[in-house]
């Protein structure tokens, strides 16, 4: 199999890596950074850099864009304009309502793995990135089933497990596990910096803030593209948080004991 | 030394446990619930079961309470009703504003240790549950200075680093650090166990949640309790929550960038 993967950052080298290693493909690697072309086939992540998107996408069976999602619409066309007939094309956006809605090409599935890191770039890429890890597909309407069917296995290939929701589903999920989480990390460094205090983080801080402040280009583009999705979560938040504001004015303590007894059985149902 | 714990629960289980093996401490403790006494008794966490405050604190040396925060006041002060001159008489309370504001005994000094688990219960106390955590002390006007250094070198010798601030510095402070992480954490479970989708939650998710559901008569007390520093905390998150609001609504792209760059900064100075 010889994979195409357009973008050499963090999750495209660790796919190259998992697709080299597990599925003995032959991957080649484009990236608009001659730099990380030149990094990735140092460091033996990919078998050959491409100098263009063409070349990279020439004789492939699958491609995969791995751009931050702003990127997305106008790489993945030209991507499905270089691709040969057979070829299916995918990618790993973390917003998929509009790609897929631009996007009416039977070839084409969205996809999405939930993995990452603090940490970015190809020299942190590894192999074993998606092992065990949810990457959801997203075929839209003009998907061919058979393009899903190559994406899927590609995707278990990679260690992960393939989960099939609709793409407006899949931003609605996201802002909520995903997004939000980021925005409430980003929140809480903001307030703890405006403390004239002497922070000293504990535990919960920590956790709750290990993602704050994650590369802003990628982060502030996957805002923007799951603006909808994530305004409505946000909204949500605040109505939460006014309730909670709310019982602490009233310093009603059997319904605070009731609100902390609600989240301890949503998680419990989560976890289910 | 002798040290008699009143409360055996996770945090009194563990100083018992710190105190015995690290310190050479003698350690009575003393629960309102007799099956802890035993259970405590019975894995070897303390030396000995007191059937009383008043036995547990005779010949004491130092006093801990360990007991959730709603049940402080009174028992510190009987305590300190029952202690001897000589003993120094400290807490473990989350929030301090109120217990330091209502006692004016020399021998008595705030406390707070930054260390906890999911977990609860004296079965899941561990000596090494403070290593390197910072340990609050909030010595009030009225406070000894020896009792201070006393209960300076009491949290040294359990293996944590005693950091001395305000008690009301530090309830603002640990609204911030730690009180509302665990609302978010809160919010975050209520909002995706409302979500119609079968929620597969990513890695981000399940960091900003570890301490969603927080034992409920536990934490409903510690939001009473610093309500006011909390609830100035939750307006602060509900107007930079409005702002990122208006960030999405607009589609400002620049904006978003910029606030993004505003968290990395923030945490950078944040972990200075």
């Amino acid at each position: 199999m010889q994979l195409a993967i357009a973008g050499l950052g963090l999750i495209g080298g660790s796919i190259a890596l998992a697709a080299r290693e597990r599925l003995g493909a032959r991957v080649v690697g484009w990236d608009p950074d001659p730099g990380a072309v030149a990094a990735a086939e140092r460091l033996g992540v990919i078998a050959d850099g491409a100098g263009s998107l063409a070349s990279a996408v020439a004789g492939a069976d699958a491609v995969l864009a791995a751009a931050p999602v702003g990127a997305l619409p106008a790489l993945v066309a030209e991507l499905l304009a270089q691709a040969s007939e057979g070829c299916v094309v995918t990618d790993v956006g973390s917003a998929k309502g509009s790609l897929c809605e631009a996007v009416s090409d039977p070839r084409f599935v969205g996809g999405h793995p939930l993995a990452g890191a603090e940490t970015s770039g190809v020299a942190n890429a590894r192999a074993d990135m998606f092992d065990g890890a949810v990457w959801y597909l997203t075929p839209s309407a003009a998907s061919s089933r058979a393009a899903l069917e190559r994406v899927r296995e590609l995707v278990c290939g990679l260690g992960a497990e393939p989960v099939e929701v609709g793409a407006g589903e899949h931003d609605r999920l996201m802002a909520t596990v995903s997004h939000l989480p980021h925005v409430f990390a980003n929140v809480l460094v903001g307030q703890l910096a405006g403390l004239d205090a002497a922070a000293r983080p504990g535990p919960s801080f920590r956790d709750a803030t290990r993602v704050a402040g994650s590369n802003s280009a990628i982060w502030s583009g996957i805002y923007l593209e799951n603006r909808v999705a994530l305004g409505a979560a946000v909204d949500d938040a605040i109505a939460r948080l006014e309730q909670v504001r709310a019982l602490l004015v009233s310093a009603d303590s059997v319904a605070l004991a009731r609100w902390c007894e609600q989240a301890a059985a949503d998680r419990a149902r989560l976890e289910r």
